[in-house]
C-alpha cells in the first residue's frame, strides 16, 4: 500500500514556475530560413536588405514562415517570447499575428497541438500544452506572422530532456522559396501553422521559406538578386496581388529573366492573384485583378516562347475554389483558404522537382 | 459627340460624404432574431432574460447572428456603426468580434460581397464595397459576433433606392433556433457570416437564430423555459462543451425533458461536443470531453427509452474532419471547421424536418 502511495505522488506532476527550465530557442534547430541573419528570428539579414525597399526591410523582420523543432519528454510545454511591438490588424487574430503554434510529429504526421495565445503586451509567458504523456517526441513551434520575436524561451519540465531532433521530420536540405504578398506572408490564417507555406512544410517534410512582404512584393530586381541567392530546390512567385498592372509589365520579365539566368536549373512556378473577391462586385477592383493576370501571364508566354524550359504556371481559377467563402475581407485567404491553396500549388511545385529531377 | 461626353461624366459617380443619404437600419428588415427586443440589435429580451445567469444576460446583448436585410441599386454601401465597447479577443479577428459582414443574393443564392472592417475605438465609418454596378440587389448585412451594436446606418447613394427586399430571401417563417456554445456564436469565424448557423441560414434559406452564448450554455432550466417560448420549427442543441460532465448529468435530462413536453411537435437536435483538438495531447482535457459526451449520450438513450420520437443525435467524429486542423486552438473552429460543421448539421435537421411533417 505505501508503494501504491509512492507511485500516485510521483505520477502527479507539479507544474508550478519551480519544476520548470528554460531553454533558449536559438539553442534548438530552425526551420523557415532562408539563410542565417544577424538577428536570429528575422527573415533576412539586414545587410543583405540594404538595397532592398523599406516597406520590405520592415516585413524582412517579421518571423513568418520561421519555426523551432526539438523533441523533449516533458509533459508540459511553457513559451516565455517578447515581441518587438504590439500590433492591431483588422484581419488577423492577435494568436496568429504574434502568437505560437505547436504540432507535434506523430505517427508520420504532423498534427496539431495547441497554440501559446497573447494577451495585450509585449512579453508574452504562456503555458502551450500540460498533461501529456511522458514519451519522447518531436515537435515544431511556429512563430508569430505579423511581428517579430526578440527573445524565446521553451519551458519544459526540470527532470526532462530537451535537445535538437535526433531525426529532423523537415528537410532542411529539400527547399521551396516562397516570395510573394500578404497571401504567402499568412494573411489571414488563423494560426502561424495555417499559411500556406507551413501547411505544405508538414504534408511534404520539405523545408519552405516564407517571403512573404505583406502589400510589398513588387518584384524590385532587388528582391530578385536576393532570391537568386537563396539555396533552392524550387521557387515560387506568388507576388502578383502587390504590383501593379503597369509594374507587373515592367518588371516581371527581367525580374524572371534574371532569376533564371543566375539559377538556370532551379524550377519557377508563377502563381496568378487569387481573384478578390471583392472585385466581383467592385468594377474597378475586379478591373485590376484581371490586368494583373493578364501582364503575368503575357511575360510568361514570352519566357516559355524565348524557350525557358522550367518555368510552370498556376491560373487564378484553380487556386480558392468557386464558393467565394475563402476569404476574410475578400483579398486575404482564411484557413479554408489557405488548405485550398495549399492543395492547389504543391501538384505543380511537384511536377517541377519531377521534371528537375530527369 | 457632346452626348457621348454627358454620359461618361454621368457615369463617373461622386463618392463623397454628401452625395451620401443614411437610412437607419432599424427601418429596415431584420433576420435571426429570436422575437422582437427592447433594445433592437440585442438576442433576448431584458425582462425576459431576467432569471438567467448573469454570464448569459451579457452576452444576449452581443448581435451574433443578427443581420439586416436590404435592397438598394446604391453603386456604393457605407456603414456607420457604433460599438458599446471595445473588444479584445486572442483567436478572433477584430473583424468578426466587431465588425459587418455582406453578402448579396444573386442568381438565387447568396454570395460574399465584401467587410465593414473594424478600427480601435467604438465608432466605426467604412466604405463596404463601392464602384457596383447600379442594377437592384437584395443584400444581408451580418452585424458582430462578440460584441453589441448600438446604433447602426447603412449609406447609399443619395439618388438610390433602399428599402426591405420585396422578396426576402431568407424565409423568417422557417425557423431553426440554436442554442449553444462559443462554437454556435461564432469563434472563430473570419468574419459574421461564417459561424455555422449563419452558413446555414445563407445555404438553406430558412432563419437560424443563434443562441450560442460563449462559456456560458450550460443547460439551466431557465434556458430550456425561455428556448420553449421562441418560435421554431427544429431546436439545435449544440452546447455541450460548456457544462462540465457533472452537470450535464445533472441538468441535460430534465432541460431537454421540459423543452420536449412544451414543444412535443418540434424536433430537437442533439450535438456532441467538437472533440476538443488539444484534448488529443491534454489528457485531462481530452477525459473531460470524453465525459462530456458519454453523458449526454445517456441522456439520449434514456429519452429514447421513454419513447420521445422526435429527438435526433449527431456524434462529435462526424463533425469537423479528421485532420485536426479545423480550430485556431484546439478549441474554437475557423471557417474550414465552420463549413465541415455546417455541412454535418445540416442533413440532421433536414431529416428531422422531414419526418416532422410526415
Amino acid at each position: 500500500m505505501i508503494i501504491v502511495t509512492i507511485l500516485l505522488l510521483t505520477a502527479r506532476v507539479s507544474y508550478s514556475q519551480d519544476s520548470i527550465q528554460y531553454v533558449d530557442a536559438a539553442t534548438l534547430m530552425m526551420v523557415g530560413k532562408a539563410k542565417t541573419t544577424d538577428s536570429i528570428y528575422q527573415r533576412i539579414d539586414s545587410t543583405e536588405a540594404k538595397d532592398m525597399p523599406q516597406a520590405v526591410k520592415g516585413l524582412a523582420k517579421q518571423s513568418a514562415g520561421i519555426a523551432i523543432l526539438f523533441e523533449t519528454n516533458s509533459r508540459i510545454i511553457r513559451a516565455k517570447w517578447s515581441l518587438p511591438k504590439e500590433v492591431y490588424l483588422h484581419n488577423m487574430t492577435p494568436d496568429a499575428h504574434s502568437g505560437l503554434d505547436l504540432y507535434c510529429f506523430k505517427a508520420g504526421k504532423w498534427q496539431f497541438v495547441s497554440i501559446g495565445r497573447v494577451v495585450p503586451g509585449i512579453n508574452q509567458t504562456q503555458v502551450v500544452v500540460q498533461n501529456m504523456d511522458s514519451t519522447m517526441k518531436q515537435f515544431m513551434l511556429y512563430l508569430p506572422l505579423y511581428n517579430g520575436v526578440s527573445e524565446l524561451q521553451i519551458g519544459v519540465q526540470k527532470n526532462a530532456t530537451i535537445n535538437k531532433p535526433v531525426r529532423p521530420a523537415i528537410n532542411t536540405a529539400k527547399r521551396i522559396v516562397v516570395y510573394g504578398s500578404s497571401v504567402v506572408q499568412g494573411a489571414s490564417a488563423s494560426r502561424a501553422g495555417m499559411a500556406y507555406p507551413a501547411i505544405l512544410q508538414r504534408q511534404t517534410g520539405y523545408d519552405f521559406i516564407n517571403l512573404g512582404f505583406s502589400g510589398s512584393a513588387k518584384m524590385e530586381i532587388e528582391l530578385a538578386k536576393y532570391l537568386a541567392t537563396v539555396p533552392a530546390d524550387c521557387y515560387v512567385l506568388d507576388c502578383i496581388p502587390n504590383p501593379s498592372p503597369e509594374q507587373i509589365t515592367e518588371r516581371s520579365y527581367p525580374f524572371i529573366k534574371y532569376l533564371h539566368e543566375k539559377q538556370p536549373s532551379i524550377p519557377i512556378v508563377l502563381v496568378e492573384t487569387i481573384f478578390r473577391q471583392n472585385g466581383l462586385w467592385d468594377q474597378q477592383v475586379g478591373s485590376t485583378v484581371k490586368r494583373q493576370n493578364e501582364e503575368i501571364r503575357k511575360t510568361y508566354e514570352r519566357l516559355k516562347k524565348e524557350g525557358v524550359k522550367n518555368l510552370y504556371y498556376l491560373e487564378s481559377d484553380k487556386l480558392i475554389g468557386d464558393d467565394h467563402e475563402a476569404t476574410i475581407d475578400g483579398i486575404h485567404l482564411t484557413d479554408l483558404g489557405f488548405t485550398r491553396i495549399a492543395n492547389a500549388v504543391w501538384p505543380v511545385i511537384k511536377k517541377a522537382l519531377a521534371e528537375k529531377k530527369q
